[in-house]
């Protein structure tokens, strides 16, 4: 297993850093006091592509040499990661081919060929999935860059929290979404290194919370098909995200599809900006959780704002 | 006519520091391309109660000596201004009142109320508000506080202006949205002073066109009822705000409602943060005018993020 280090992590910085904004810190008074705690959330909602996984498909991509980068890149991902590698390879000019069930909502399709990828379909099945993935890889040569089990992308995601450690001073803990764990990872990478005393949260679906399962029973459990209107967060941790997990966070707190819906339009509604369901995961544990945050200055990771504004939950 | 000054707006400035947010700026290259323009918004949509209205009211509400302060200040507004008023008179614990129509929206009544001010209600005319007005003044002493037509407000607004030219150099023109003109009259303050080479746009939408009209024809026109879904727009300049409109825009731009609704959905699309109707009038008016923009550096005071989530306009 090849576990990315803080070299790493520096050296994608300083790769990433003319692809990728430096997103802003953004506070609310009123959602601190129904907190009971000083919320500090970094917009990576306002990241290219949407994302914070602009930043770990940013380091891949800049990371090939030239012969590879010359065949490009792939992956499948019906999700932010396949619109965020699109972007990446797009800044680079290399081509890029993203796996998408053909079920998956056209907007999503869109986005993904907005930034200059191919789009090739699957049936929705892991078997399909994988089987025209690998015809893919065959015909083209194409690196494969995988959503979150991928040093290369978990160097990526770290660069997140060393700003945001540079941009909020006295952190006492850190809180992200935790799906895949890329985030999270990336989080415990840093922090572990550069601020291990800040203790590290991940925000899981009640409906989708294998991490938190994992967690406690010690090793990787991966469940089906969760359903969860925090679509970006039903994918199984990996071995690279488990060692970072099981070595580096403090707890996963889980939330219900009706607290997310909540914790979303209340950061709509009094920060003003856009996030998606995934998003509001960690709001929503923190407010359900106020004696673990009480008093305490807290970073909040707000992963993405990719949303259908035609589709909003509480409608 | 009492016409505030730089020395105003620096005393504003030093004053409602504690109160307001220094806003970010932010950027989009997509809708950079789309313009042919270097766009930097500047963000009031994530000031204290959500407009930059808070400016101008925290301004009024923290220059009253103690006597006045202890009557209280009142208004008559069914927008922004209310709740900012509130607002300002909340954080320094003095009596507000707002006086509004009894058929404003609920949402707006319990803005200007969840600030701590006490609702008055009128009749939806002009007479009615006039007459209401007057008893709670006659009844409290209260200070009124003109939403625009007042040097005080126009001073607090002209900070806003102050800040965007030292967070981003070298600017070719500055636009905001104008109904009653008192942002554009802050700016025009600011930069007449400050940075008199920059150009100063008004921007409105085509059904409440009077600030054009009355820019055109050289005084002012008041409609009596425009009609348009940018709700912070529809009031008339007056002597001071017209003033600075005279003297100083170079030029105002207009929009229809259906280019105001797409600006304001590209904005959350691409931006990721929740702007009104009004606020989404000068992006309108830059993707209507690309030449008068093409290639230059804009600043574009996004002026307030405060809307129903439950009445979107495309839905």
């Amino acid at each position: 297993m090849d576990i990315p280090t803080l070299s790493d992590v520096l050296t994608a910085h300083e790769r990433i850093k003319p692809y990728i904004h430096r997103t802003p810190v953004l506070t609310s008074s009123f959602i601190d006091t129904l907190a009971g705690a000083e919320l500090f959330f970094k917009c990576e909602n306002f990241q290219k592509a949407g994302a914070f996984k602009a930043r770990g498909a940013s380091n891949a991509v800049f990371g090939l040499d030239a012969a590879q980068a010359a065949k490009g890149v792939a992956t499948h991902s019906s999700g932010n990661h396949g619109s965020c590698l699109s972007y990446a390879a797009g800044r680079r000019g290399i081509p890029c081919t993203v796996v998408m069930p053909r079920t998956a909502p056209r907007a999503k399709k869109d986005a993904v060929q907005g930034y200059g990828a191919r789009v090739v379909e699957c049936e929705p099945s892991t078997s399909s999935r994988e089987a025209v993935f690998a015809e893919v890889v065959a015909a083209t040569g194409a690196e494969f860059v995988h959503p979150y089990n991928d040093p290369r992308v978990i160097a990526g995601q770290a660069t997140c929290s060393r700003e945001l450690i540079e941009q909020v001073a006295g952190l006492d803990a850190v809180i992200a979404p935790i799906g895949g764990g890329g985030m999270v990872s990336g989080t415990c990478l840093t922090l572990s290194n550069l601020a291990s005393n800040i203790r590290i949260y991940g925000a899981e679906p009640e409906q989708a919370d294998d991490a938190y399962r994992s967690f406690k029973a010690g090793h990787i459990i991966a469940d089906d098909a969760p359903s969860t209107i925090a679509d970006g967060l039903k994918v199984p941790l990996k071995e690279l995200t488990w060692h970072f997990v099981r070595n580096h966070v403090t707890d996963i707190l889980t939330a219900s599809e009706a607290e997310i819906v909540e914790a979303m339009e209340l950061t709509w509604k009094r920060m003003k900006i856009l996030i998606e369901p995934s998003c509001a995961v960690p709001l929503a544990t923190i407010l359900k959780n106020r004696d673990v945050f009480a008093g305490k200055r807290v970073g909040v990771i707000l992963t993405g704002g990719n949303v259908d504004l035609h589709k909003l939950p509480w409608q």
